[in-house]
């Protein structure tokens, strides 16, 4: 139950690492923020070099769990874009919030504690990729502590083809 | 005021893309939770394929920010293993929550949406790195949501030497 050895992993870039000298600002200003699935890798699908990116994931890539890194992001580090990539395939469009509130609590019979932290998460689970896209670029838009000028664009990456088209 | 070409800065990846066939379980069954900093890339420094795991990132890699999608990927997607990654050099160590709110705050003077919005945020911000990866793997190894028998580990990444080591 020790589980993965990351200092092993992790051996073979540290030895060719030569990318000590970067700094902490993102050299792009630029956040991208996606969803935590396991055939997403930003760097490598957007072409993002080593500095370039604060990259905000978590699951569905969902705006309004991203405000709190956003706003520092913003405010410390200077950036000035946000790139929302929602993704086919993703795993958002499969349940809604109640029915994953049953599971949790299926699992932990006549635990009140498991019952009313689960009661108390809104999982934003979404029925529509794009209009998931479309939704989170407005709510940013709109939100009074996104830095007003910020370039907020929508994107869709396909875990079936890995290309992205623009939403909008 | 367009933004990036992500078709542009996507289409190399795409052109050799033979990756369609992955399913949507990460493969090791893991959570990698690591901060949005521009200089962490944690399917490199970590050597994971695509594939193998879901991966978090919120502003410092902070747990209590991570529990909807921890609980979204161990009940719906099967993980088990939780491994906190912090880094050296995270600028979560160098605000305060009452001071970023001062920011925000001055750069809006007089808004009561901003300030009250901001006024609603814990910013989680931490003073040392070690101590901030044990008092996470704590948080999550007692938080009622996250899967009793879960494996969880803590680490740290160094942006200047590309190194990992273990802390719990």
């Amino acid at each position: 139950m020790s589980g993965i050895d990351f200092v092993e992993q992790n051996k073979s870039y540290a030895a060719t690492f030569d990318q000590g000298h970067l700094e902490i600002p993102p050299t792009k200003n630029l956040i991208i923020l996606t969803c935590i699935d396991a055939r997403i890798d930003p760097a490598s699908q957007l072409g993002l070099k080593l500095g370039e990116a604060h990259v905000i994931r978590n699951a569905g890539g969902v705006a309004k769990d991203a405000i709190r890194s956003i706003v520092i992001s913003q405010r410390l580090l200077g950036t000035k874009e946000i790139a929302v990539f929602h993704h086919v395939g993703c795993g958002m469009l499969l349940f809604e919030t109640p029915k994953l509130r049953d599971i949790v609590k299926g699992a932990a019979p006549g635990d009140a504690a498991v019952a009313s932290a689960v009661d108390a998460i809104d999982f934003l689970e979404f029925s529509n990729v794009e209009e998931g896209v479309r939704a989170d670029v407005e709510y940013l838009k709109n939100h009074p502590l996104v830095l007003k000028g910020s370039i907020i664009t929508g994107w869709v990456y396909d875990v079936t083809t890995g290309k992205v088209h623009k939403v909008v």
